[in-house]
């Protein structure tokens, strides 16, 4: 039976991670999960004329590196499921127009790569599609300009902030195995929490309580202990919100502490790098995940993971307005075959 | 087998159309199809402080509408499929919380529900929930100061533009049959389609090259001609997106003429509301299928249709960078049992 408790999904025949592929900026290149990535951009702007034709031009990237890579005709892939953090999401509706694939665009914050994941997974599972692709992106200017200010307003960041990722990550989900030997156990998609955080520039607390609520549900669901992953690991909670989030873990009585892992403390170095509380964006967790963990899985290094991008509903509009900046994560159960 | 030709499902044991609400702003509820619906506002405003939190009001009383007239507990609803217009989605976010179901956030301009439909409609067909949710927004006054200009500043409209819907319309698919004897047949996902048009006042035309390229995919699909349906409804091309679609799929031997008919048309009287080409906004469709169409095919008028909800990719941030508006459409086939 594939419904697992009340809001998982255990897959009977779990799909395969037939591929991967990722790229990212110059200072995600220069950080310490540099040696793990596909390729790098040396030139922010892609050559393009805008930080969102920028973004579009990775995602282009990031997609056909993707083929290349698994050896697989764009035809060959039936669905993509894929999304950013921009209005409207045009770094995907011009990134990927050009592959002329039905496409399903996502929004979930920098989650989306969980959502994209869940969505492409459950596809394949069913037997909807022998391939599916996921993929999500960020760009460090494109979403401050979205965002907050922009770059040459120069403004000071707080120690709470992150730094928004530049990069994309991608994979192809099949039935079929591929060059990875990593199935996809299950998932848990998220609900909207809102503990009525307003700080902008504090995302790790806004987003803490989504990646809390979705791990216990997951545990629950699946009646398992944190024991039952080698990690847990979430999208981009950063130092402040990871705190925060084995905090309201341990309120429940789970303790995540010695297994928990955040993609976004992972991918720079705050001293060498200045980036103050982590990486964010969904990029963060789309080229972390392609990136490093899907290696150090396929290895044997671990065994199962929890994989939690994390997600805050953040507008400019809505936080001009004055309201809270809601959460929502998404889990993904990712395991060694 | 579910898959079906390059771009569609069709299902073995297809789904139900479990019931549906809607709720639709003033001007919707004087228009030709007033009679439909199963609510309206009399305040544009919704009783709030911003046209942002008013589309939130729409959504969380169109779900409860929803959750009301298909006694049902919200807890039994085991995902909600949503999206609307706004950048980061913040109609959605904010409208839905509260309900803390799990959710996958979607965008797809104004074909978000034809998204929607579709997503929900394949998890349960492949046995991952019982009852899920579709449902989508728009909101004349956030789009128009989302996308265009602020109301206050009283811009003429030319003749080519459309009326975004206030409005939010929903349904429950589930396994198992409800107050509706209709049923989901299918779906066929659509690409991106981008014929290079630029004018964001002609949303018709950005939007008809995709139209007709779900439509020609889903006759080849599941080999038929037009006649398989009774009617091929589209979502908001408009007077003049119409004109557009008939001729491109002419072009490709393909006559719908006679069968065509479209919600932004239906929705609004130009002649008695001055709304030009017709109505326009994700609202758009999901009212106008959750109000007449439901019933029509409920009532045995209509055995079968193709719904192809249709959006213009269209970003104030594009289009100010002078990017093109590339089009999207889903297509649902909705059948009388």
């Amino acid at each position: 039976m594939a419904i697992k408790g009340n809001q998982s999904v255990e897959y009977d025949r779990k799909p395969y991670i037939y591929e991967s592929a990722n790229i990212v900026g110059k200072k995600e290149s220069e950080g310490p999960l540099g040696s793990y990535f596909d390729s790098k951009i040396e030139d922010d702007m892609c050559g393009r004329d805008s930080w969102e034709e920028a973004e579009s031009e990775l995602q282009k990237k990031c997609f056909e590196t993707l083929l290349t890579k698994s050896s697989l005709n764009r035809n060959e892939i039936r669905y993509i499921f894929a999304g950013d953090l921009l209005g409207q999401l045009i770094a995907t509706s011009f990134g990927l127009a050009g592959f002329e694939r039905p496409i399903f665009g996502l929004y979930g914050a920098c989650s989306t790569f969980g959502e994209a994941m869940g969505l492409a997974s459950m596809c394949v599972a069913a037997g909807y599609a022998d391939k599916t692709a996921a993929l999500a992106s960020s760009h460090y200017a494109s979403a401050q300009k979205q965002f907050r200010f922009p770059l040459s307003y120069g403004n000071q960041r707080p120690l709470s902030a992150t730094f928004t990722v530049t990069g994309a990550g991608s994979v192809v989900i099949s039935q079929k195995r591929g060059n990875l030997d990593v199935r996809i156990g299950g998932i848990t998609t998220g609900k909207i929490v809102d503990y009525g955080v307003k700080d902008s520039m504090n995302m790790g607390a806004c987003m803490a309580p989504a990646a809390a609520d979705t791990i216990a549900a997951n545990l629950k669901d699946f009646g398992v202990e944190p024991e039952y992953y080698d990690k847990i690991i979430t999208g981009d909670l950063g130092l402040v919100g990871q705190t925060i989030l084995i905090d309201l873990l341990r309120k429940q009585g789970i303790d995540i502490e010695d297994r928990h892992m955040d993609c976004g403390i992972e991918i720079y170095s705050d001293e060498m790098q200045d980036t103050h509380s982590g990486g964010s964006g969904c990029g963060c967790s789309a080229v972390t995940f392609t990136g490093m963990i899907l290696k150090k899985i396929s290895m044997g290094e671990w065994k199962r993971i929890l994989f939690v991008p994390t997600g805050a509903l953040l507008s400019p509009v809505s936080f001009n307005e004055g309201m809270s900046v809601p959460g929502i994560a998404h889990a993904i159960v990712v395991e060694k075959e």
